[in-house]
């Protein structure tokens, strides 16, 4: 325990987690960045936040701080010990720079698993299904007999399919218990190493390689960094199935999305299911347009339980980080390293 | 075994199921309906078909023939013995004359179950989540920045709702069983009677009415019959929750769909998601315009994988009336009547 309170510097909106926060300044300072962009930013953290001790950030943030990249850590004040992330993809920041600067990073797990493997499920219902072509038959009038199988082409049931799940994380795992029921003939995943049998579940491991070749339908559940950026790309999508149907829940640019487009055109793959995009909020009229195409504007934890589940588990991040010493959940960069950081209350 | 070759009249289009068929000609001699209307219908069962025995139709042959009322089953020859309709739900035909008549009536109990409660998922997600309202937001050019909740209200996630399933036949169930790993708060049901032990689940039995009252997401899986016509209607509404989430992948006319159109304008109703409609195939404009009603066009067995399934199912009913007497899967109303038919090969 030391003499000075903490000093939480809180970026973005936290409209769900009033209660967590109120909770918080118990034991800490709370307050909020009025910095307006990169530049104040950068200014402010030299004179009115540097005695921040924890930082707090959401992922729209990033439009009034920039990156969280080595310029911004290496104007963090000495003071600061952790940076807490509130989301599951913390692709908006550098962790090496903040190992360095002694740093702790974490970001947000079981709160976003649930919403964003039930999107995941949605897009690929509806890419096996062509169930928005059929609504959007529906809604321009265009269902005026039945007899003609209502103007969309037949769709494909699990039935004999292979599901593939690229990154068998939290969220891949929750993505798996989802489509179990529907009946897939067989689920194979990829991951960095392959899980302890425990937690496999009916999900069989297969090289990367084989789970391109493998599946019917193809989920992708990675983080993105430097290794992940791209591997969707032309060599590996020449290795899928022909009509392949993707989905994609994780981040825009895991695909190389001008390839996207045009194998899509090319039929090679036969529909895509996608939450994110490379350069969102902006997606290439080209690839929305495409009638097998099926997209969201970046929902995947945009649930009220969910919202409200992400702040606080950030909030507790923070929480955690001034009573033991250390954040709750660590980003995988860091894990093992002795940060040597003390309980502050 | 009699001396008379079995004749079997098929109606409609029968795409999938031309193997099945071909071994169903061993044993029958199969001719294709060429009736172009009701009236033509009913004078060629006089000639043309006089010496039928079984029948084979789908669910679009109604244009043909119209329903299959005491009219029309008045009019079949006496040699008919059995009436297979390709579909779960034979609404349009009269179970009552067929029995006088001595004529067995089969469905299709199982091949529907799995790709219907998949429409009944994907509607219940896109519904909860306002994921059709997103999707239009994005094709229409309205995704432009990331910080403004993509335009879209913010969607419920299972986490602490109760779900409600009315009617639990096999497609009930099937639908129970995708929802489970979703993390619903309770899954209720309703049915005629209860289920048994065994086959419930994790579902709990409640009265119509409490189901009704304690339901955030409700999800219509019963036949159409006299009893079911219009059962949600305005004071059955009046007994759900505000913004309650209706799902309905059975009939249309369960619900009256006028008052449906009101709810929803009131905010009674939250949001719908309909897989059928009242007079399909016309939807009021007014319905499918309204942005938290998710439509499709009576998609839910429009599977390459369920219209073979459905397809082989009926031809096999057939063959087992003509090989055992009994058809295999007789409708409820018909349970327990001793048709007294001999086996005829």
């Amino acid at each position: 325990m030391t003499a000075e309170k903490p000093v939480v510097l809180r970026i973005g909106q936290w409209p769900y987690s009033a209660e967590k926060w109120s909770k918080l300044q118990e034991i800490a300072t709370v307050v909020d960045c009025e910095s307006k962009n990169r530049e104040e930013f950068l200014r402010d953290l030299k004179s009115k936040y540097s005695h921040v001790t924890n930082i707090a950030r959401t992922f729209p943030s990033v439009t009034q701080t920039g990156r969280f990249d080595k310029e911004v850590v290496d104007a963090l004040p000495d003071s600061v010990v952790s940076l807490s992330h509130n989301g599951a993809g913390y692709d908006q920041i550098d962790p090496e720079p903040l190992t360095e600067r002694n740093i702790q990073l974490s970001n947000v797990t079981t709160p976003v698993e649930a919403p964003t493997a039930l999107t995941a499920v949605y897009l690929t219902l509806a890419a096996m299904r062509n169930f928005q072509i059929g609504h959007d038959n529906l809604v321009q009038g265009n269902w005026t007999k039945p007899e003609i199988g209502r103007g969309v082409g037949v769709g494909k049931d699990p039935e004999g399919l292979t599901v593939g799940i690229l990154g068998m994380g939290g969220i891949g795992r929750a993505i798996r218990d989802r489509l179990v029921p529907f009946g897939f003939e067989k689920i194979l995943y990829y991951n960095r190493s392959r899980l302890e049998p425990g937690l496999e579940g009916v999900a069989e491991y297969v090289g990367f390689d084989e789970l391109l070749a493998q599946s019917d339908v193809l989920l992708i559940s990675v983080p993105l960094n430097p290794k992940t950026h791209h591997l969707i790309n032309k060599e590996a999508i020449a290795k899928m199935k022909d009509g392949v149907i993707l989905v994609n829940t994780a981040r825009g640019a895991i695909i190389d999305e001008q390839v996207l487009i045009e194998e899509l055109k090319s039929g090679k793959i036969g529909a895509f299911g996608g939450d994110v995009f490379e350069h969102e909020p902006s997606v290439p009229k080209e690839l929305y347009e495409m009638d097998n195409v099926v997209s969201l504007p970046h929902m995947g934890t945009w649930t009220h339980q969910a919202l409200r589940n992400m702040e606080n588990f950030t909030v507790d991040n923070i929480e955690s980080q001034i009573r033991t010493g250390k954040v709750m959940t660590i980003v995988p960069e860091q894990k093992g390293i002795d940060f040597n950081h003390s309980a502050r209350v």
